[in-house]
């Protein structure tokens, strides 16, 4: 390892491997670690920490870097670890003395942690609103292909006649599921740990109901090592959420990708979701869906990253979470992009509406043929043979007529249900 | 594979492959079964699929059947494949036509979801309640020993003073965010799939409102294709739910495990929950502590284990998902194990009180030195450097005493505080 | 929980809680556990810490045991918290001083340690020979099929010609990977950990290199802290291993269960290996493939539980490590019995062998098309554009003539090739 | 969602999304597309599919391609979606009709598997360069340190007396077993699948074995749906690989960062090694170890990872292997770098050489007490029992003469016979 040779080459190296992408990653909480100094510093003139000066100067240095984010012209240069010294050293280079307080009874591990609870709650947010737009979508298509028939499978056998109404509109309930996830999630972010320092307090006579309330969190996180040990388990909740969120996306893919096969040929992708080969000229592939579905598989993977890096770490803070972010970070990103896409691509995907008079369906009305036997009197069990046997000597003639009429069924979609059930959210 | 020679040999092996160990788990929702077998049989009547008599019949059987599972001496022979089978064989061998009705517009899917969401809901009020132990005695502990210093630690170095009082109310206040996640799981059980049969519904004409109500449920799994859909998502919220409370209780036996060698030497466990060595005689090994952080770690990787099982499967049943009760079943009883072992153990650990005056630990009262200097009228930064040249020169008196007074720091817990949070659970 | 109230009742609930169910896992292990006892007391005789008539009640002991286990009669009764208590207590009770003895210079951690070697040694062999089973009825499959078309996909896109022949071997050849894994794990568990005590040797003079030889292992685990450290790790070897062969099984069972499906239609499996429907009589599911990929992708899920089991315990031993076999052998036991079940339906699967002829497919050969006009002089990429016009025109008339000869394509498989690869492991 | 209302905007959405971060991750692949585009160039004049003097301007533009990488001065512009067009787009430009043929008889998909195979050869091989620096470290310091004691531990117990000597080459010998899984990944990684095409050959007559002996592979990945299979396959074997030795890194930092610790203090780090505190003064922290650990922890997911991104899709290309790169690419660089780091950071190590004269550690002896007494005649349970009431009554007196001799124990470590095995690696 000749780089080790010199003096020079080894800190440079040793400083890569422990700064890392931090200061990339730091891009994204930069505005969340501006709005909680302002808070922090407003506290600290609060209980007399700092003067009114003090704070005036903070306030009017953090509203300039807040204007050069908000502007893209914010950034953190290679000299600085992180957001938080270049915050500081900018403070304190403008201002002197205020600059050097505004680190007074907080740490870094209480800055990146308050910073974060602000990022997710507002990336949860984000997630929400992407959300739904999907549902919105998904319950239009519902309506609009409502009789539009579908085999059902079970055991990827065609079963029982089903619907696109009943299709879309299962995705539209189920993604409900992955939001009472995600609305844990933000309670579990909704809780103030500023004030926790390093993870046990300070002895500064700090007011962190005034943080609190400032921060517009619902709730303190009270214990000042409960608040530290938030630290990966934050992360893994909303992780959970991004993961359950991810699995529905990733299924949806999966029919698609299969409806878009000629040997199913139930759905048709606009030319802009696909693309070609390189070798066969006839190809449409559905890329955008498979890399939906791949995107989403390997974002199912996120809760147990996180418990691969923070299992079996004694309580109190480590240096291993710093690389939660890297997990994170990204992670929220590709959910979003996910979401807007999927969202995009199912607005144009068209649907083929006569697929069920293809005689290779004939069996899926089976269920049918046995029920009409048991309205007609039969026990179950008898109708149950009787049909059976009539689909083995192949005198089973399909009843196409479909009677579903209880909630939930193709034939009672009760949509109004599901957006009942979604509002109360 | 001599054994594949016979024809019946070959038949029990592809049997015994296929059953597995269903008989063994169903003994865990049979109770589940039947109680929504009564639910369906009532519907059943009222939509006049089945008569009175016939009624009276199927619940007089469920309840010879649900008293033999309260008097232990239900059992699922070995001619059944499931108790689904058992239970239909007794109704129809003990009152024929209306045994044979009582699967009329259900299916066996439907019949294992239902029983899985009751019994989700059940298991989830007992891990409530035993979370609910843990909490109070987390809570006692830290009200009885908020006194009782310790080093808190960072890196694992020595950084600021902690407290016993803290470090057992952190677990509790941890265990609420825990619990925010169990609710998100026990909202997505309390929805009732009833009526969903093989995940395309029927063409009877039933009254899932009506089951609705019988079974208790707050709301109904409106669509068909969603409720099937939730076959795996249950189990995998139910998954992350107690996946992140296992997460607390092993770090919570990380740190026993630590604070318990000679080199920490914080708590003192009682033998009952130490073992010996089968060759070092002075040995007192904390086994109980090492087997919750080893059991609660593998608890953790359910999630994951429900994502390899069920990803990409496309939509509609498919047999694989028999295997979700292998996964969770087991997991739901080691958690509750585990939550009682923990609380039980917990209650039984003594403290050592005098840890602080160990000259070990006194550089972890630098920050008080340097607070001081801060409240005396230096900045921080400047405060910061004068402590450090005075630890490195070895001049640093340690200010022993401590004035941590704002909300949730060693000198104020706020016991009050976290526990309203967990009364509004 | 009042259980805890009496004396009685916690101790029972402690030692139900450690011991777990490892009487029942030690049943797999008991024959190693004497196997590697007896190496031990030849051992012990040898540097003379036990006399020869010692040595000879205890071969004579533990050939009791050895063929109590061959019997079936070998049992650990519930006052025993293990195997290896009750060998130690059997030998005692016969023999007195001799049973005494036996534990001398060894520990319980390098007893489980040998034994697990051996243990997994023997199971690899098993995974072999039924692996080369498998390999084997692919290989005649490939070559029975060699000229039965397959529509190839890509994308879940009808693609390109494929055939059985291609989709059987592929599988066989795929397998062979998986065994340069198995081999790996082979040599891990290949090294003799017997004499690392608890981990760090024993001040007795024992022979290390007669054990060795005497167990019939390639190597010594020298360091004695490397032979604990591979508590955990060998296990993990072996789960890499596992779920390398269950990802190819798992694999090879979705594209039956798709192949299987009305919508492709290519395989036809026996009424052995499908199921009917509790409610559609014309259903005929291939739960047996559906069973092997769910079982084989929960089998995949084995190293990450090591892991989270694992991950970030210091060296030396945890108690942790015990639950390590709840882990390894049901997987095991698992996997032999995939291997078993896939070997025996792969044989009992019929293929269609008239699927090409169906114009659904034409497209396939588009790159037949394509390549004779490359070969009358165009380039390829000015080919692919006239192909392409001609697909999108509806003038491209398919070459099914197949010319495919080079090595590995469906005119030239080579199985030769494979075999030869195959033997060399 | 206003992006998507204007066509300009959504195209470069969905573009953005199906790229993604593909051009930067192929530049660590372009030299060996460019390598394997050689050969393939080669192969296909050999037969006569393309002309001596396009072969001579393929050649010569690949090499100008080459030079380009070596000087790194290529790029991948960003109208390219991938280096591969970005090559055959260059070829064109310079070269017209010899460039258009350089895809005749190829697909991207085994362009894409040719790079990859030979990118991980190559990784394997500077993975395996790194290890032997990082294992020679090792040996050194345990045979600097052969005499330096340590107390060895079980349960997190001092247990028994173990050493530097042990412990340093206790990780050597484990790397070892790292290394078997590497080999394996690398046997795997070292057929040929050029010649696939999109995973169904080709009716070109080309000459696959040509290019096996020119690209230097062991052999030919023979069956062409084996070799596209092997996308996934191939890089889930190498993360087995780097799991097993990221999994030793880790164990060996926590070990570090514990020893770090001042309950501990058996090492020194330097300070090159370890930062300070935002608050406080007195901390030197381990960082670079704890990197090591969290990175070497997450580095462990990426069998799981790929798991999820791969299980249950049908065989034959999906674009979901196109996002294998972004989850092996990063990996393989942070493996390389933190076994460089661990190399470096290990040789800096300071070793505290009087630990074993605490008194604290004294029980350590109490085995080598009873071994006394058994070697005195008393039978190992009756000298465990009367040693265990000396420490009981606390009369026992440690014997601290150590007389470990045995292979592999601290009085006799045995690094030659490490060593050998090491070398037949």
């Amino acid at each position: 390892m000749k780089l080790w040779d010199k003096g020079i080459a080894i800190d440079y190296k040793i400083e890569a491997f422990t700064v890392g992408n931090d200061r990339e990653l730091d891009m994204h909480i930069a505005k969340y670690d501006i709005i909680a100094s302002k808070a922090h510093a407003t506290m600290l003139q609060k209980v007399s920490l700092i003067s009114e000066i003090e704070l005036h100067e903070l306030i009017e240095g953090l509203d300039i870097l807040e204007q050069q984010i908000e502007d893209g012209t914010f950034i953190i240069e290679a000299e600085f670890e992180d957001v938080h010294s270049k915050i500081e050293y900018f403070l304190t280079e403008k201002y002197g003395e205020a600059g050097k307080k505004i680190h007074t009874a907080r740490s870094r591990n209480d800055q990146v942690l308050t910073a974060l609870h602000l990022y997710v709650k507002e990336s949860i947010t984000d997630i929400k609103a992407l959300s739904n737009s999907l549902f919105n979508t998904l319950m239009e298509k519902a309506a609009h292909h409502k009789d539009d028939l579908l085999p059902g499978y079970t055991h990827l056998q065609v079963a029982m006649p089903s619907s696109f109404g009943l299709w879309f509109s299962a995705y539209a309930e189920s993604l409900i599921d992955d939001l009472y996830l995600l609305e844990a999630a933000y309670k579990i972010a909704d809780q103030n740990p500023l004030g926790s320092a390093a993870g046990y307090g300070s002895s500064f006579p700090i007011d962190r109901a005034l943080t609190t309330e400032l921060l517009d969190f619902d709730s303190l996180k009270v214990n000042v090592v409960a608040a530290q040990m938030g630290r990966g388990k934050l992360e893994k909740s909303v992780g959970y959420a991004v993961s359950s969120i991810a699995g529905t996306l990733s299924k949806m893919a999966m029919d698609v990708c299969l409806y878009n096969s000629q040997n199913f040929g139930f759905i048709k992708l606009s030319d802009a979701f696909t693309t070609g080969s390189s070798i066969m000229p006839h190809k449409k592939n559905p890329d955008v869906f498979e890399l939906i579905r791949g995107k989403c598989n390997v974002l199912q993977s996120l809760p147990n990253q996180i418990m691969l890096l923070t299992t079996n770490l004694p309580s109190g803070y480590h240096r291993d979470l710093q690389l939660l972010k890297e997990l994170l970070v990204p992670a929220i990103s590709t959910l979003k992009e996910c979401l807007e896409i999927t969202n995009y691509a199912t607005n144009g995907m068209e649907v083929k509406n006569d697929i069920a008079k293809d005689s290779k369906y004939d069996d899926m009305y089976s269920v049918e043929s046995l029920n009409q036997l048991v309205q007609e009197g039969y026990s179950f069990r008898d109708a149950y043979k009787m049909v059976g046997n009539d689909i083995f000597s192949k005198k089973n003639k399909p009843t196409k007529q479909l009677s579903h009429s209880h909630i939930g069924s193709l034939g009672n979609l009760r949509l109004d249900l599901i957006q009942k059930k979604y509002s109360k959210l």
